[in-house]
């Protein structure tokens, strides 16, 4: 196949699969976001084997995971964002140190050595903000209070994992660098700080720039230039490049209509963000579980990780009353993007062993697979409740 | 700089510099796309240098031209484009024959040997839709009869370019194979006359998406799906993809305000369409340029393949009138992706020198920059006319 038949026949089997299976997921009442990814499993290396994951398709899953965080900070209020920054910034810690905890726990018990327990735990920190914005989205509950408060959460909670992505490559290079903590941490506030309170005072200060700008859809320009701009600073500084994009969103979220910003948007993130999540299946390989005790230890860490957050974020949202504190324990349990870092470094340094790779991959899987039906349960009822 | 900083650094700085270099060159009233290739010289690695070419830039400007021709498809009245037919169907063989004649013994009289003076008459013969479609969309002229001539022509003139192609790349292998030319031939004008008749049949006898689809926006998967697929469809059969893009929008022209299409495709395509052209301005090497006799004789071919195609396409559209003959042979002019292929192709066959692959560079260069001047002319003339 010639390279040009190559790219476009990829990204075509990958749009077609993702969404033949989002459909069939839709209709058993299953957010479409779980066939993406069970989509990627079928046409990966490690199934059907129809792609093989390059360079073109860790590029299109990166461009549509920032997109995807843009259109989620352009539909997210941040007046209300940060009235439940406070509950989120209690929810966020708690929900990060449980499975840390847990995680290096069950590993040192099971007799791995401490640095492969240590990566473990590191790896359980994170929240997939990506995965659970969507699930939210699907269920249209990203306005709720809880929806606010898990989202809020699994921001900040992106920002804590990458620090201790940070304490743990240190680690595995024989020293911890306490310094580099420290930069990397200031550093991170910073961006955040100023992107979120500047960022959006500066975007309400400009003049529309129809007014001022000669260009086709100028205010649509503007804003993917920001999109770009703070994904690029975000990653400067040590940061995942969706956290700036959401922040990028969020800052122009009182602006969309002004802007024309919302359809436009819309039609660039349906196009690119289902990659994202076919590449994420894609990277699942399915034999290292034939491998003795891989499958039941992989089973005991998913219970950890999911016990971890449930319980951690729960006590962290008790304010909120019961209810509201489950659901948020129940949202931010699915891992993805830095989970799968970590392990992929770990496995790199000669840390951690395939078998313990193929069991986060697994974390990754399940929690993102199990959330959803539990988020559906859980925000289903009392909207019923709330119906009747 | 780490992979993904890398990409979306990479990313911003073309988007960037696109966007700036489009809104200097709309004040100055000359089509934003020049702007964008500018934008690419600037940076690539001819100039400054801040951006080395590679897989990435390669693909999202493959992307970003196949939405290009989808949104260009979807904007343009299929039964104003069929209406057209007739003329196209003269303009583009007459203007596909003089400039590769004309070519061929331009290189010959100036004795480069028989093999590369095909080659050249041959980089010649097309049209580049895309930038024809982009200049006559900025214009706003993509409705009016000449505009129409053109567009339709253009895209016959892509098959016929393919075709050239198909025979030169033979001949580089040392024998001309008619049975595969005849095979290709077919296929192309099949391919065609299925999508182009029978894709808009089917598409208009289709319910509308959301009253059979789960999937969020229907429409637009379905939309995306055709692009993409239809796109796939005419590489294998050995066309340009762009090819099947424009056939995809073509069918779903009418039903774009039901299937909510347009902003979302707009968004998709202001956002990758500007790689397209950043990419094109990235290739080329203005050092060539300096080598003795190769800027005279790069000036001496430019002229050949401006009054080929003035005089070709002129000539076929004679029907029109001449003030909208001389439009279609002037709109007719810029060269694009199959010339730079064909340039390619020759290097690496060993078949041009580096001189001469530089001299085809300067011809799509100029006349992308010159025909958007004679256009605006053109076109502006009458429209005022019309508005006195």
């Amino acid at each position: 196949m010639e390279p040009t038949t190559r790219v476009l026949f990829d990204l075509f089997l990958m749009f077609a699969a993702a969404k033949v299976l989002g459909e069939i997921c839709e209709r058993l009442r299953i957010p479409a976001v779980l066939g993406e990814v069970l989509a990627g499993v079928l046409i990966g290396p490690y199934a059907l084997g129809w792609i093989q994951p390059g360079e073109l398709h860790a590029n299109v899953a990166l461009v549509g995971i920032v997109f995807l965080l843009f259109a989620i900070g352009l539909e997210t209020n941040p007046r209300e964002m940060f009235r439940v920054g406070g509950v989120a910034s209690l929810v966020a810690p708690l929900g990060a140190a449980l499975p840390l905890l847990g995680g290096f726990l069950l590993m040192a018990w099971t007799r791995h050595p401490s640095l492969e327990a240590i990566f473990v735990g590191a790896a359980l920190v994170e929240t997939s903000v990506g995965i659970t914005a969507r699930m939210l989205s699907d269920l249209g509950v990203i306005s709720e209070r809880a929806g606010r408060v898990i989202l809020a959460a699994a921001v900040i909670d992106d920002v804590i994992a990458l620090l201790v992505l940070a304490v743990v490559s240190s680690l595995a290079k024989g020293s911890l660098d306490w310094i580099r903590v420290g930069i990397l941490s200031a550093e991170a506030i910073a961006f955040v700080g100023l992107a979120a309170f500047f960022g959006r005072k500066a975007v309400a200060r400009l003049r529309g720039p129809a007014t001022w700008m000669r260009t086709r859809n100028p205010g649509f320009a503007l804003a993917l230039l920001l999109c770009l701009g703070l994904s690029v600073a975000a990653t400067y500084v040590g940061m995942a490049a969706i956290i700036g994009s959401f922040l990028a969103g969020l800052a122009l979220a009182e602006k969309k209509e002004e802007w024309g910003l919302e359809e436009r948007t819309e039609g660039v993130k349906e196009f690119l963000a289902p990659f994202f999540f076919v590449v994420l299946g894609m990277k699942l390989d399915l034999g290292v579980f034939t491998q003795p005790g891989v499958l039941g230890l992989a089973l005991v860490l998913t219970l950890v990780a999911v016990l971890g957050k449930l319980l951690g974020c729960g006590l962290g949202a008790l304010s909120l009353g019961f209810k509201d504190a489950l659901r948020v324990g129940a949202g931010m349990i699915p891992r993805g993007e830095v989970c799968m870092i970590v392990a992929l470094l770990g496995l790199q340094a000669g840390v951690l062993s395939p078998g313990v790779y193929g069991m986060l991959l697994f974390v990754v899987v399940v929690t993102t697979v199990a959330s959803p039906f539990a988020l559906m349960g859980l925000f289903r009822k009392t909207n019923r409740a709330i119906a009747v």
